[in-house]
């Protein structure tokens, strides 16, 4: 009447006991393909149990689609083919030498998408994920076996019997007293024995984990059984970090500095600086100038730097970035103009009001440019990204006139410690907007706003200057081919 | 015979199963006390049960003491105390903005240290993480209820019952057919009810989450619960990134640049030039330049870059940083010398092999100084670093000549892409070495291997360019109330 040791019912929880959800991350099986995204839980197949069947056949059945739903495609048809812009004759190299970058970007990435599921009715307790430090002994918490009110148990067992295992680590028990069964202890498998249930699970409490190989960010995995259950959980090893914090001290000054790059255009750089200076006498103002001649840039609190003669946009827009000393930063392009409206302090509210924000995009003289990137990982051949003028994901919450974007215009303030940590890409000599919000794409939080205005000054038209500017088609293929590389991008279409 | 539904029996089931160790962020006890560092597990204090008492008490017990053992104490006694050192009028308004700044700081990186115990004998199966894109739906994998097999279903249930619910998104059932009772579609809680317990677990294999909130990095927690069963699992909300990948090319000269920065020392500077010229003819140098009197730096595939007068040491370097197109660089001082036994080839081969390499240091004049770093999160008044000259973490597997730690000297190979994320604060003008390290710890994988060996110029005694290097009394002020605030520590020891 209550509860039958029919054989059924044990199979089924030999069955569901048995369903093992882990994949430990195969270095090989990456190595030979690389684009092993997505949450893809392999199954070691032990479905034996027929009690459940259906249950068990429904779990398998749909594991096939774990992980996002189809996501909506990224129309790669239609987009510029990269490779077609890379040299053909160097095509394989470049294949071969692209497969082993990004198989090296993995490894250092650390990327684990396998999935860990939680049987149910299992006797074991265990934490779900834990971090240590490296080479540091760490209680591992949490730890237990319950096996009072199962079924199976009134059958008096003469000894309970754990066993845990590791990979990258050893583990062992504190204050193991004479005539406890303990076996293992500094070594990767550890066992431990006893008559008494109270006896084990104090044992367990006492279950300590030391890493043995020195890495600043690593995991391991946990097997810890009994019978013929089975858990699994990692253990995230980390070494703890110093915070670096930028002081912002007191005032729009202390708080934000403005950065440009200028480039035969010292009428115009001198124009901007000059309605800086009308509104903000005192803030500091660095300018990375790779003209051809370079001239003296005069003024208190400017910092002129000297590039290279046309070492390029980006280039210098990194070497502005590379000597900040102020949290934000406000970047202009160098024919902007700063008008009565233009008001640093509103940006620095919002981001001050928004911790989690990178950038904030303002707009030049009403044009409030923004966009969202869409990207699918694709496959070893490549990935696919698409650019949406005007798109965006969502407004920001508290923020009406604000929303929340991949990319801004060239007037943004911004975190200097999460931009330094995307950078400007220095191979971008001629042209490039877009390509910082590629490389940031994931890693910053961008916004952008109605009302944070700036100036234009009017266009000049420079014969040097405009030729400069102009990408040649063998530039435009040189710039093809390097996100062809550096994004292993199969697609993109701006 | 077999189990018995006793009263006993069915409060220890009670107990065991509503042992929840859910602790949700609090937000505003992080405010009130920013350093709630350790994982501290916050335990609801459910225990009712009696059978099982000792276990379960064993339990709490030793939830004090979740984590790494007492670390060995970094003694912080006898270290300069950082705060001595502040401008003692403008100490209140310092601790006050540094307060501010570490908590803005630690809701961007959204440390969760709180750890969830995976329940035994639930009847609920999850996964215990799962990461999904923001704002797109995905299918939830592994949900399922196994009732079967356990002890008090003999009494057939009229209904199955279960419930989901999440924070920051909106839950779902995939292709619900009529008559299915699924309740709370698109909203962040769900109910899901079932005669049949096949059916039941059909809807759960369906079951999607969308998060409502656009961010690239969040977390929400998933509430899973049948009758007085509870689960906890973590969803992570991640936007995808698109690689970042530098093409080494096929020689030295495409894999690595050397990089200087140089002050009034244009002698030793053009000394160390035509010593690489010597062995490597064709490689890129970079020189950062900050001389009072800047001069012109002349040769083949050398980019020189002109900073303000007497700029600094870091600003310089952290210039040079920005400039870099290679996937690595080795630094130099400006008053090395390359000899014979200078091979940079050394150096890319060690990197190559050990992916996770970010830094490796060699020797200068046969002076191969390393060290590690012992750093103490301490409390709200700051942390507690000291440096262990000589100091090594492990042999580097493989490489009996190479050691790891945590800082190297001034000669080593070095990945650009890691060392950008990290950069040389602009604001240490006259001395910095140990600084870079500090910033760095957690962060990047350091080595130092004995065999790569470079010279040192003969000191040469310069009246102005020693006065500089010389750091006064206030300098040495300013400085230990920089870290004071950037590093939030209270100890260091050099």
């Amino acid at each position: 009447m209550t509860c039958m040791h029919t054989i059924r019912r044990k199979f089924f929880l030999i069955g569901v006991t048995l369903i093992i959800f882990l994949v430990l991350l195969k270095v090989m099986k990456s190595i030979s393909d690389p684009r092993t995204f997505g949450p893809a839980a392999v199954m070691s197949d032990l479905m034996s149990a027929s009690l459940g069947q259906d249950t068990v056949s429904s779990i398998t059945e749909h594991h096939h689609s774990f992980g996002p739903l189809r996501r909506p495609n990224v129309t790669c048809e239609g987009a510029e083919l990269a490779k077609q812009f890379a040299p053909e004759d160097k095509l394989d190299d470049i294949i071969e030498r692209r497969t082993h970058e990004f198989n090296q970007h993995q490894l250092r990435m650390k990327t684990n998408e396998e999935i860990i599921i939680a049987t149910a009715n299992s006797p074991l307790q265990y934490p779900t994920s834990f971090t240590v430090a490296p080479l540091q002994k760490s209680l591992i918490p949490g730890l237990a076996l319950q096996t009072q009110g199962r079924c199976e148990t009134t059958i008096k067992r003469e000894a309970y019997k754990v066993s845990l295992s590791v990979k990258s680590g050893v583990l062992s028990v504190e204050k193991v007293l004479d005539g406890q069964q303990v076996d293992g202890r500094g070594q990767s498998e550890l066992n431990i024995s006893s008559s008494s249930l109270a006896q084990l699970n104090d044992l367990l409490s006492r279950v300590t984990y030391t890493s043995t190989i020195y890495r600043v960010k690593a995991e391991d995995l946990v097997h810890f059984s009994y019978d013929d259950h089975k858990a699994i959980f990692p253990l995230m090893i980390r070494r703890p970090s110093v915070p670096v914090l930028l002081d912002p001290g007191k005032d729009i000054n202390s708080q934000v500095t403005i950065i440009t790059k200028t480039f035969l255009r010292y009428k115009e750089l001198n124009t901007l600086i000059q309605s800086i200076r009308k509104f903000y006498p005192n803030i500091k103002i660095i300018v990375a100038d790779d003209s051809l001649k370079p001239e003296h840039v005069s003024g208190n609190n400017i910092e002129h730097y000297i590039m290279p003669p046309a070492q390029g946009w980006f280039a210098g827009r990194n070497l502005a970035l590379s000597q900040l000393t102020t949290k934000y930063f406000l970047w202009v392009d160098d024919d902007f103009l700063f008008l009565k409206e233009t008001r640093i302090e509103s940006f620095v509210e919002i981001m001050e009001a928004v911790p989690e924000l990178d950038v904030l995009g303002g707009d030049v003289s009403d044009d409030q440019f923004h966009f969202t990137l869409e990207y699918d990982e694709g496959d070893e051949e490549g990935g696919c990204l698409k650019r949406i003028k005007g798109g965006f994901h969502q407004r920001l919450s508290g923020y009406d006139r604000c929303v929340l974007v991949d990319g801004v215009i060239n007037y943004f303030l911004a975190r200097t410690e999460a931009i330094r940590r995307i950078g400007f890409d220095p191979l971008l000599k001629r042209v490039g907007h877009t390509e910082f919000f590629i490389d940031a794409l994931g890693k910053l939080l961008v916004a952008s706003c109605k009302g944070l205005s700036i100036g234009h000054q009017t266009h000049r038209a420079q014969t040097e200057y405009d030729s400069y500017r102009t990408q040649g088609k063998l530039e435009e293929k040189r710039k093809l081919a390097h996100h062809f590389f550096k994004n292993y991008l199969n697609y993109i279409k701006y």
